[in-house]
């Protein structure tokens, strides 16, 4: 949080409009095949062959779903990137293309804008997805970005969230909660930082949830392993509202009912120790945080040989009739009703 | 401008982020056999077989793009629709499906976000495309719309902005510079009524320019009747930032000069009445006036029969070596540089 008063600034109207665009995309590669023409005319053109098309869109807004106070510029780039891509794994599908439009005042000097789109880039490279199109202009307050992201699959591997069968497994990749308390650990601190300026914050025991926070990762992984384990998942979805609300959707989607285990959810020790210095719930932090990027699963009972070995999936619970209901089952065995806290942008 | 005083207001947040989606969205079907799952997963499925998929998306802003003083909002979702399909027919291709995200702040009512979607609703209805993704969430002011949009062709049937030869000639679809001028007869007014809420304004006069302001049309029949005669152009952009610019692109791109003579611009009998009115310059207006979503495309000389008996193709000039620069031809025969003035909405 210490700012370089000698850093350059550039008014991002010496460059306008197109020499802005070009400016901040020169440097962007294609690489997939499936793109046949990327950024520079009215549209981008892209072939996908016998493959299926998925498409989904994120849109991220200064003040509501970040702060620039403690977010990073590339973070946020970074970031703005996975929350698209995640969804596209989610359909069990590969990340192809994305189009990024973004709205800024100009209080950012070009050099800032340059920072985004590093971490936009970073993502692209990373997760090997081409920047095809995009759109930047002025917002009269705020940053505001909004990013589509395409992807491609076999009509045979496509998981959508209306397949889950009553015995079905319920599955999740990585840990959870993670996030939200990232978030939380910064707050304070920003807190204290308004207080006492000169304050240096020690975060190295936070370092795995402010990461998990700034710096998350979609899991592109867990649908290379799934094809490698040769497990099809009946219903998948990604972990944006916080697990309670995303395994209501799967439930509502597919008709059936579900109990989740609370001894079964995976929580990292950081995750933990935080929860106890803040005094929370880590179960109630798992089920409404959000932002985990993680991907909730069903899978045929017929398929857990092939994954219980395995360190990035946990069997958390199993699905039921849809008249059962949709419940966590506590350490003590008392069964209480899931409900979607989520997280609601427009509730206030 | 007279407001109901009576009508409804439903706060956003009695609905919440998902039941926001689900009530705008619900009546929204799917038409377009390309589309395999729409609205209600982590992503939308589509399938485009042989086809080449074509990609391009927009961001309008509150302040920046519209001004909802005078900008009704059912309007402004169709025009936010309109500009988006645009760029797909620009590539000589059918559009397809679009993605909406709109951010609002909680000032906006239920029924006038309904209102928005009514009128996004309406373009896709009458332009044949469906609805298959997007987001809702808040912002801190204002109302922004990110519209993506998707189109499929053949792959020989694509027209890029790179393939313009010296001696083509230069035809655009329509007439050009009334969108510009029905925006100044709007702020016009707009003044008139802070000043005297009570004046009636008489606005027939000006209905046609209006309308290419409030609720442009995007040529779609254009791609249709280029299919009908038989002509391939050879190269393509739509007009969304003012005639010069746009020439400059096709030029720039192609590697080739340009002369486009003055006398041939077409301007409808309102845009040049109005222009003596507010004692403008109409070529000036057509030049830089921008918004106008017509095509401006080159074709070869061969193809110059099949096209100079339609009403709704102009010839205004002819492709040169690119050696011999871009200019205008006016009407005393004085050749002057074809400035990018465009609209900028970086420059301020």
């Amino acid at each position: 949080m210490i700012e370089d008063k000698n850093q350059q600034r550039t008014a991002l109207s010496e460059l306008g409009e197109f020499g802005l665009i070009e400016h901040l995309t020169k440097s962007f590669k294609v690489n997939q095949e499936s793109t046949i023409k990327g950024i520079g005319d009215d549209a981008a053109v892209l072939d996908f062959k016998t493959k299926k098309a998925v498409i989904t869109t994120d849109l991220l807004v200064e003040g509501v779903h970040f702060d620039l106070s403690y977010m990073p510029l590339k973070h946020l780039g970074y970031k703005a990137v996975i929350v698209n891509l995640s969804d596209v794994y989610a359909m069990n599908a590969t990340a192809t293309q994305i189009t990024v439009s973004i709205a800024v005042s100009n209080r950012f000097p070009l050099e800032a804008i340059e920072e985004l789109y590093a971490g936009i880039e970073t993502a692209a490279k990373l997760y090997n997805v081409d920047v095809v199109g995009g759109d930047t202009t002025s917002s009269t307050s705020g940053l505001l970005i909004s990013i589509t992201a395409l992807g491609k699959a076999d009509e045979k591997d496509l998981v959508y969230r209306n397949g889950a069968k009553s015995n079905d497994l319920l599955v999740v990749s990585g840990d959870i909660g993670g996030a939200y308390l990232g978030l939380q650990v910064m707050e304070r601190e920003k807190q204290v930082f308004k207080v006492n300026p000169n304050s240096q914050p020690d975060l190295d025991q936070y370092a795995y949830i402010i990461e998990r926070q700034l710096k998350p990762e979609a899991r592109k992984d867990i649908v290379v392993l799934l094809k490698d384990l040769d497990v099809k998942p009946t219903s998948m979805i990604d972990i944006s509202d916080g697990l309670s609300s995303e395994i209501i959707h799967l439930c509502k989607q597919s008709n059936v009912g579900c109990d989740l285990y609370e001894e079964k959810i995976p929580l990292d020790p950081q995750v933990i120790s935080t929860c106890e210095e803040f005094n929370m719930d880590s179960t109630t932090i798992a089920l409404n945080g959000g932002e985990d990027y993680e991907l909730l699963m069903t899978i045929s009972q017929e398929d857990f040989p092939k994954i219980k070995a395995n360190p990035n999936l946990t069997v958390i619970g199993y699905m039921t009739e849809e008249s059962r209901g949709m419940h966590l089952v506590t350490r003590s065995e008392t069964k209480i009703p899931l409900k979607a806290q989520g997280w609601n942008s427009l509730s206030e």
